[in-house]
């Protein structure tokens, strides 16, 4: 998962070796967040962190300032050419169009090449706009280096005039009604509420998959409610989402355990895969049919345990993958 | 919200007066709903109530009858040409894809040219063919005319072949089962109702704002049940629609409310807006996180509030907003 | 409903025979299901039986292997030079983009002036990955030989990334949940199951509408969960499917079931066409107003009900349709 | 070739059936050369003639005023409308893209249905723009009412801003000039005249050959210059064009002449064709490599003289055609 | 016309204020001519140039590196933050697509912001790639900040391997000869030569036009043979280039002279305008047929000739426009 | 150069190992020149020399029958699977987009899996129809199998009308001409004859160089006449060409002399690079401007000569080139 924190606070700043082999992705947040007076001290605080920690297998990124604000030319070549090579990912946030794409692709290989930077710096987008859900698959298809996409659902709903002042989750007033009784038409009628976010996530994934990049739910801005945001994260993991953001140290733990397959479902799916044979044919198996294709469903789930497993040993353990 | 009447009906005509400043926008409805032998009467009418009455701040509009109809082009040259400048907007119907709103354009600059018009003559589209809905957004983008779109759920469900025949709302029978108790299969399961209209609403709402023009929920048939007409208005609302159309004075009302925020949640909006000072930054609220982001979504609360109360005293009582 | 049969199996090719009448098509599938060592075996058996059976009104369809895999060149030829012009559609599996279509047009048309053959030979693509979602429009309209599209859950899923190992279905793992209880944070609070095929059924509709072409569900792999099964189907019956595919005898009823429309429903629509006269102006019924657009809702229902009537007794008697 | 008529000038309307049989095709010009205040009488004219002259095999096409320009909607409404079928062709002028097409194509089908008429009015557009010229397939392409094309040289070239006030033919200033003699490099250097029409010939005859539709030379401007007028005919006849305007009587028999191969020709091409037998192969004639494709060049010429000869005895003659 | 200087040189940049008044523009070239070790000084030179020297009416432009250089970057940069505001066009080098048009746009536009330019810089663009010919509409079109297009003759054969090694102008060995004497086959046969510029100059002028930017001729490189100069600049004013480079100062003279059409031509389009009165209808004049397209074009002569005569006294007078 | 033969034929196929050294390219024909009834025979030819002459560095290429002839899928087969691997290139005839390279493609891969070919086969088209030419550049970029692309002027010509019957060259009726003495109009008038082919093969030119494939002039007819064979040959090696084809052992020195640059170019070429050091800057030289851009013409003679004279000891020892 990815970890926010803001590089123009000393004592987050100092925190940051604290996390490294504890989360995926650090994420230095120069973006939303940081207030207008310290733009700068952000970008500063990125550069010393980037060329003073080390961080071991956990990546660390940047959240730039987005391309039509005053910040984000000088934020670029800061993570390009002033953090020693540390950076692996650009995010940019508020990308509308491909069009975005093709210019900070350019404008890195330009800064790249100034700087002598070896390996190529990628970028993962945030989709916050409706243009953006609108030009999704171009986005995700637009250059290499594409590393992924993240759900910014205040944003996105904010630019879609949502009615809704969530950051991401349910609402309880978008739901369906049962017919009335035609016995007894005053009698209750049963509700059932519905996902806000159905349609913008399962398009989003068909978009990264497409152009072989990886999609992610963002943030769940209900801090207290980790019930809620392990419902969110669930839904996004199983339409395929492959992770998520956490704001704040307890998010850690609900994205750690919602992006791990159960130990039973790693079991059911061993068992598919071993009564499969050489993954061709169909069979029955507890009244289900089973062929090729549920093979390859099967296979998600254990090679994502697999790769979860090697490094984590918690999970290897839970799952029987000996070290 | 945009309120329908038939021209063709000397006694809806009548009361057309009455409606002035009780609904945004009249509509002289001269397709569906007008029999077949009554559509030169509805374009005639049309003509009478536009040079006769007296709109002040509402809008008159006219849903024309389809592009493929016979009617077509003496309606538009009407609403252009024979209405002195009275009529705001034209509604589409059946639009298919960019190419109907080209040709209605530039039919409507020949017509405004001759008849002397000054005020560009805007186009609003219905959605309710499936290749409508396939190109939404190249229709959003086809003319700077384009004012907005509106759901056409009946046609649509038709022209998809959708075993539904109700106009809009939900279906009993779109549902998803709960699984069978492993030790009580013959138990019964419990079944949630799923919403038809999701994806077709959260595309269209996407399209809209790519085009900078306003998405509508558009009619809904079962005049009666105002409860289930509030709760498809409510969900057309939440995902980013600015309106609704009401077929029937009980669903005047229905509209008002729906499209009108809560005074608690114009309460909430203002206390983050407030808590956020100039916006940027993040702080945490009620145990959530707020930023730069959710100050934009209480914003749009906030502004719709503004822009209700400024010609709705009632409401500007409701969010205390003096006058 | 298409009813699939493993043509390397001499049983099941022995069946085929019985099934004549009984199912709308016979698929004889050459793919996934077909154990790798009997590939040949399959495609002889399909010769087989498509030059010794006769199908009367039923039709023979085949699923041919994957463009990218070794059979599909050989699988082809078969099925259009040496099946005595009794295979009608060809279903070409794991279709990614109009691309796939063209080939195999262009390939078809060819092997066509060879043998001869003079009907066209008509395709069914599966949508079975997401780049074949997101390509869905542009597939459908590839080529006049498009008969229709089905949805392929599982290899979808798997392709996604969706962490499910069902095919087809709800999991229980989708949901929203209701708010807390502000005076009791922690009482259970209400979870409503949600709908993982919503926007992929919903779009694959639309874009075989756009194209002329028709949409059926595909496989339900919990055999013996008929119930389930049935939502399923009736979920894509509502959102516009003509079909889906059965995979075992049990299926054929439940499929037959669901792609009926109920006594009831044929008779609502056609008081409410009864009511409407010529088809146009508005009416109130049962306090619903009913206009144009209703009527052609309630057309689609009649006319199923015909066309089913027309070669089922059971389904003319019940709807009151004499031959 | 297509010779144009004022039809506002009553003493060429009394000309117009001495004119029938001779020419293939008269054009009612209503735009350039009719002066601003006769546009009306040019319609009327146009209407006049139609409707009473009777045309026999020779076609009546019109040339109506630019699409913007306040005739156009009335010129088209008269051509389909008003003229009792009699009109063919509608020559459109100043095209500039297929959006052009488009709008025409969909206006003459909504004025058919008004007006009954059965054969489809077809449609031929002037090339007279640069962006015409840029989008000319698109042109070609944009309608299966496109019936030709025809080069526009003086408005192209103002349009151009190409500083010849010529209309069509050449320019003694367009030039490319020998190597100066290194012996003496004051001594006269030969200087050779280039095409100005060259590309645009060229690129116009593949845009309809790829169409379907006929390209055409348009006019020559300078009437006494008959030998020059040749030339230019001449030029696009080799380069594919298949006919010319005649602005002039004088000019009739220059086009008749120039765009029907010579007996000379004819005959050679005959007696490729003969030696070729089935029409493959290859063989040496007269020094020069015959195969498949020589033939279809000498088909080319052998089919214009029989075409010709259907119509005109004195060419039957001349090709040894008899009747 | 624009001239060109190294401002890398001293003494070039101390001719420059003796320049002003005397070309219409001054370019400071950075790209090709400039030795690759004084890459920097060019630069600095230009911005020494820019901030010292008072232009007048005479426009400065700069030639930057091209985009896959590695000193584009800070060119760029120097020109629209450095040279305060005196640099009105960039010219960009080896244009190949839009894209690049879009990156120094964007890149452009962020800069402007940074300075606080408030003039839109403009680009200028070198057609000098096979990739840029064939992508010449789409670059034209790019961004509103297209200013215009030169033709760079010598890059763009060094790129198509043109076997060419002038810089612009004829060849001798580009040829078409006659056909033999059939009474003598060894008697000489007259030789043609043909313009090798004909379709890239015609194209480039039909992008131009189509965008509404203007096209120009590039370099001569035979700095002796003004007579060949003057061949070369003459046919593409013909085509419709408005202007050409100048090398050296001999070839401003020669640039001055053709770009200006002969007292003759402006007398004789003047004719033509006035004996066409309002500018429609149909008149004979010298045995030409002129109408409402001839005198379009006598008006882009009349036009460019009241252009010249506005700063240029001598031409004022040649034409008779008085002051 | 490409030399072709007929596989059909004996003799011919016994010549070839004479050939082997003295051709770049033996191209056994299978397409027209094929009589009809030999199309199996010249197949078979084909699989008879490529399976037993040793062809050393000159390549073996095909070209098969058109994609719409009954040969097509039988002549790709053979030259894949049956010719064990000795042939370089398909070529394909009559290309019409890219759709037909993309079919091929597509084929060809499905055939090489087929036989375990391991080297990809390449695809060489031909430009013999309008409609070609309308997409030459989609078709050059279509795959990555693309070689490089043919001008076939004959079927060209067919194709688009051109009223001539040679196979490439000129056509003494393409011309213009100067205008008439004012002092005397009856005075004889200088002609000019044209290039018919300029603007196609200028165009393809650019296609090919921006697909980083090879243009090549095709077949001369009149195989007598070599001063105009050497004359078409030359306009395409100036205009960018690198070979062309020949039909006849006398055409083969003609090609060979016209596509190597005289000692005398190569030599000025040498003379300008070396004077320009390192390629960058610009001097005078011969009163000619030379700078990095025409260093860059001048390689590309050069590196041609070096190419040559890699494999042809009289060009090296002309060029004086050691080895």
């Amino acid at each position: 998962m990815l970890h926010f924190f803001p590089p123009n606070n000393e004592k987050m700043r100092s925190k940051v070796p604290s996390l490294v082999g504890v989360v995926d992705v650090l994420v230095a947040n120069l973006e939303d967040g940081v207030p207008l007076g310290e733009k700068e001290a952000a970008r500063a605080g990125l550069v010393e962190v980037a060329t003073t920690v080390n961080f071991g297998t956990t990546q660390l990124w940047t959240r730039v300032n987005s391309l039509d604000s005053p910040w984000c030319l000088a934020d670029i070549r800061a993570a390009v050419v002033d953090c020693a090579g540390a950076v692996d990912v650009i995010i940019l946030p508020k990308v509308e169009g491909p069009e975005d794409i093709h210019y900070a692709d350019r404008l890195i290989a330009q800064l790249e090449a100034e700087s002598g930077r070896s390996t190529p710096m990628l970028i993962h987008a945030i989709l916050e706009t409706a243009r953006g859900v609108a030009n999704v698959e171009e986005i995700c298809l637009a250059s290499p280096r594409m590393q992924g996409l993240s759900l910014g659902p205040a944003d996105l709903a904010a630019n879609r005039r949502m009615k809704t002042t969530r950051v991401g989750g349910g609402h309880p007033d978008y739901l369906v009604r049962s017919d009335p009784d035609p016995e007894n038409t005053d009698a209750p009628r049963a509700v059932y509420q519905q996902d806000l976010w159905h349609y913008t996530i399962a398009r989003m994934v068909d978009a990264c998959v497409t152009a072989g990049i990886l999609p992610y739910y963002g943030p769940f801005g209900d801090i207290r409610d980790t019930t809620a945001c392990a419902d969110q994260f669930r839904n996004a993991y199983l339409l395929g989402c492959v992770g998520a953001w956490s704001l704040h140290p307890d998010q850690i733990a609900v994205a750690k355990e919602v992006f791990s397959p159960s130990a039973a479902e790693v079991a059911h799916a061993r068992r598919v895969i071993d009564a499969m044979g050489d993954g061709t044919g169909a069979i029955m198996l507890d009244g289900k049919m089973e062929d090729d294709a549920s093979v390859k469903q099967c296979q998600v789930v254990v090679q994502l345990a697999a790769q979860l497993a090697a490094t984590d040993p918690e999970l290897a353990a839970l799952y029987g993958i000996g070290n």
